[in-house]
């Protein structure tokens, strides 16, 4: 059983459309089509060591569904939870795969597709709520374009907004103790996503009326498809207060989602990401994950990922077990990393502390700063001499974590 | 004479660093190491259409200038000022390319560079406001790491924040009319770049005190290195309020930081990018670039690139030639688009100007939205089969760009 | 009616499977599985322009198709070319999309896949070259792995090598009118694909027996998605005289395979990508596409798109008239610049023609070169002085394409 | 002492360069100007574990250097390695950070500077000769364009075959025991460089008259700035016979060029890089590296890195031993995987033997194969059935990697 640094527990929460995905690609045939809203995957999940899960309306019945079919749907869901135990920590909604969404949801050039994806959207509120979910998560998939004169962008911004800032609003007329986690993409299935980075995502929810109750829900793969840095990001959100969720996963780099193992991908990143989750910043500016980072969260450690397609059911459980042992075999690794002395000794020599000291002193005002203080007063030569040694920092973690 | 869709002329803008540029690269030597710090090269912008000039404290004099040098140096610019009338209009401080700024500058670990970067750039916001600029950018290229552990990520994001207001601070205090523009890139020099995108840099700004004159200046390439849509940026960076200048140039993907002419990586992107700034959102949510789109803007076209390196001294001005005649055709052709009445026609075969209306109706609250509408209330099969015509729409566009 | 420089009519090709496509993606339904195996796109394309298609067998039946269903199905295609006229210049086979593909086809680790790959593709052999079509292509989109250690390596090429062999040796024991294509392609439906360039491609076809009649059959996307100049990739099959076929489709970089239409991507290299095709090479080592470069070519411009999922059957057409008209454009402009006596002598400004000289002189031994002229003989600054205008040639290539 | 398969230990190699690096950037002045050419280096080198070196000839003596400056640095250069035993294992040219060389060197459009590149590239085969290197490398990095109208590809490609062709036979006519390994890279510093990965440059090998003692010097991060992958691009060239010499360092996927420590950058992909290295193929396909792969090699692990631009003298030396460091804790845990009875059984799983057996039967022609088998013969249900385990597979190299 990991734990973080504060001794609390480390649990594991799994889509439920991860090891039920039926495992078709755009060049492929579904070839597990019979894993589709199984239920009995919540029990196996149970037993591999999940303490959690999470789900799309869609994930549960289909679009389409009769209200006797939805409720039936529902009733053997709650069976399910209500025999193993298993935690409903987030609900999300599916507004990208139906054909009515193929030029987006809330940013559909069409009015009427705006106002089906947010009655959907509500609906999975409420249904989230019921079930405990305290995060509700929201991947515009399909949000986005093709070509950069489909849309009107100013327009696709604000409807983005509005359609947020309703849910959020929703949410605390209802008094639902339930945030929101944007889920940043790039691309994939459309050729630019707006809120494509973790960074984007905040800009937009600082626009928001209730945006106190909206965070984010980053993805391993998602930022790592942009050439951008996983961990980075997760310290930006933390920093920010915007850390809501996470969705782990693994991917090697610019090219499709891939929706692998956590850990199979970017294995280096996935190292200092469970050590930042499970650590906070060596300084303590940033909690474990899970802490008091602004926005509240739960701090479940949860995996979107795709069982490869080249696996039968068993490979689908290898895989899902495989998430859990990574996360527990990296999460190890870290603590033997930080508790060396020797990584302390490495620290100091990196200055480490130094960064939490505030650049200027206590009490000097800027104005001040620029009188007393002159260019010509430093001595560069000293700066430039200084040896940080971070690549040796750096071959002391692969030390711990390979050796 | 190109002018924007409200008939304001469009008014070019180079760094000093650009057609001065030694030309150097990580595998050779500078071929055009003559070129550093000419003054005439401000006479020979103006000659070739360009209306005002932006420069790093180092374009001007060496770091380790005397105060006699340095003052020699800036009364030689306010000469060529003078005599030639061009505007310096931004002004910038190099704090990547000196020994001492190896690990970062408003992030390094040595809180001795952080107050030294610090104080270089208050000199320069100075010698800025005594010029006349109204602009202050703010690349931080060396702010960032190799190695994921090298720094702890959350007082490298405070001391980021820190520095950043404390020159706004700065600025505010003086009374100047100035501005900051914040300048993000993913990666290189360092191997990941705090705030990579334009998006990280708007989350971080909204952490500020001062955030208030604190916009950004995002470069074309910059987002490209990164698979990000430019053009997206720069509308989210307008619907933010937060786009006090621009970086043009051209960039074919993720590779190293290209800097080519505008207009000679994407063109299909530089396209839309002249599109937005010239004629604003189609359903005029955001002004043409200089309007009043939140932070104060001159609405510069500022081109900041670098002459091939392959280039003698006649390529240079070849090259900042071709900048300004790629924005005037891409202009041309973007007004020519725009008001062909068949893209008008094709904007309502999109539903253009259907985006702009709020999705809930005048007066509709959430609690009455959910009560007296349903998911099975819609027609589904109706909104999937609506005729976009966006591949007919885009190229219309390519039709004028090329035609 | 667009020729080459030769005055050749430049005839246009299109998928089946492209209009046909039935519009999924990994994360949305279908929105037209209506046009799936209709035969009277082929009348379609024929009225806007096309003159030749070319299909994969399941394009035409399903996997599992009876005999006579199949048969049915090839009458059915006779009878719409012998009713239009329409070309069938190649075909190929879907090894791909049926599960028993999961792990690869001709490097199927199941040598019973491995059998039922190479017969199905053999069959389809046979089916070609009843049709009269001179190209087969096989793209091994599965051929390929998630993780490294999936497959032995060495294994994986022996036995794709030994499975293109095999179909290269009963093309020629059939003595079919016909030679192979090989379609590169780095990643996307697996996360590494074999052969995943032009250059690996042709690096393999050099080991084989009957190497003489395969060639490939590159694709813009697919070059693209690797950070890879496709008009270079190009040039080089040419100069190995191994481009048997075209896919041409548009692309923005690394990221999933976007199959827009031609030029609606990187649209700069698709304009010196038609240059190639349409005029050769400046100084005429490569002849235009359809001329004599090594293996033998009919030279059609084939289109491997996707109508974007947007689109509904309108779309579809919209899309197909956009890749011809993009294709005329381009040569129109490709013509221009050329013929432009500007543009000559910014070939002579650029040395363009003495890259046709061999390095040694006629008769000059590397013994004799080594002899008689030492390192210390040249005059390195005059070389490093040479004025070669490579923005300003570049730019003159844009003034015709935009102006 | 790490061995690999067959007992054999493995040797480790550095460039001159990498220890020597002077650590400026294109945004960076020079922070360790003080090591260029210190041949002190190599004497700490050897008491790091180093067994051999590499250079070009500008690490040694400068460009302009005149005859007696090169001789005295040729007999420092010999002094130290008859003192340390260190072994010139093999020896380059730079052909590229002169400014003669900005268009090109063996593909410049002006034939003087070819023919001094030409010359130059000579003169270093002598002296590598001269001092017991057996593999000369050549890497292209000038050889390339911006713009893709710059340079006439045919010509281009027509040049460089020639400059490597004329290289190789003054190779064969010296009698020297020495063969060519070319070093492939997609880009930077030219915008394409000409034989962008390992695929390319062994398609034009096989054009050359000698191409039998041509092979290649991949380096880890040149595949994967083009997002393609390494391991798989190694065991082409082992399949093809082409594997001359390796630079092994890292690289976090397309950005500039990082030359990070080996296992730095794509941690996993370093694991099975090292395991295909030391191991060969698991069927016996490949053998290790410096066993017989078709071109003879000695199978030097050699690092091309630079040590980061943050770090110290001391900081040079710490990613030194870092590179060898990794090596050995990979080759370690290489060893295990493969020997672990479980690992066995989850090669019987993944079928991994299987592939080694050929498509047809022995004797079984291809026409018989037609003629007595059908598609419809095959049981495609049993083939979509087979469980390979594949993610099992790869997780379990990961517990032994990690665990």
């Amino acid at each position: 059983m990991a734990t973080d640094i504060n001794g609390n527990e480390i649990k594991y929460s799994f889509g439920l459309w991860t090891v039920n995905w039926e495992a078709g690609d755009p060049f492929g045939n579904q070839t597990r089509a019979f894993m589709a809203r199984d239920l009995d995957s919540l029990r196996k999940l149970k037993d591999i060591g999940a303490d959690a899960f999470t789900f799309h309306d869609a994930d549960l019945f289909p679009d389409d569904a009769t209200d006797e079919e939805r409720n039936a749907a529902i009733d053997a869901l709650k069976k399910v939870i209500n025999e193993t135990g298993i935690v409903c920590e987030m609900v999300t909604t599916n507004t990208f795969s139906g054909n009515q969404f193929k030029d987006g949801a809330f940013t559909s050039s069409n009015r009427d597709v705006r106002r089906y994806g947010l009655r959907k959207v509500l609906r999975q509120v409420d249904l989230g709520a019921e079930l405990g979910a305290t995060t509700f998560v929201m991947w515009g998939g399909r949000e986005g374009v093709e070509y950069d004169n489909s849309k009107d962008l100013y327009d696709a911004h604000a409807r983005y907004a509005e359609g947020i800032d309703t849910v959020a609003s929703y949410i605390k007329q209802k008094g639902y103790d339930m945030r929101i986690g944007l889920e940043p993409k790039p691309n994939e299935p459309r050729g630019d996503i707006f809120l494509p980075s973790i960074g984007h995502a905040i800009a937009l929810i600082n626009t928001l009326d209730n945006g106190d109750i909206v965070g984010l829900n980053p993805e391993t793969g998602h930022e790592q498809m942009a050439c951008l840095n996983y961990t980075h990001g997760l310290a930006l959100a933390m920093y920010c207060g915007k850390l809501a969720h996470i969705d782990l996963n693994g991917q090697h780099g610019p090219k499709y989602d891939q929706d692998m193992v956590f850990g199979h991908g970017d294995m280096l990143q996935a190292f200092f990401t469970v050590d930042l989750l499970d650590n906070g910043s060596p300084n303590g500016g940033i909690k474990p994950y899970g802490g008091d980072n602004g926005i509240k969260t739960a701090g479940y450690r949860h995996f979107d990922y795709k069982p490869s397609r080249t696996e039968t059911e068993a490979g689908v459980w290898d895989s899902a077990r495989a998430n859990i042992e990574m996360y527990e075999l990296l999460s190890k690794k870290a603590k033997e990393y930080r508790n060396d002395p020797k990584t302390q000794e490495l620290f100091k020599r990196a200055h480490m502390a130094e960064l939490a000291e505030p650049t200027l002193a206590p009490g000097e005002s800027v104005l001040d700063f620029v009188k007393n203080v002159q260019v010509s007063d430093f001595d560069t030569k000293a700066m430039a001499d200084v040896d940080f040694g971070l690549v040796e920092l750096h071959q002391q973690a692969l030390r711990h974590l390979i050796g």
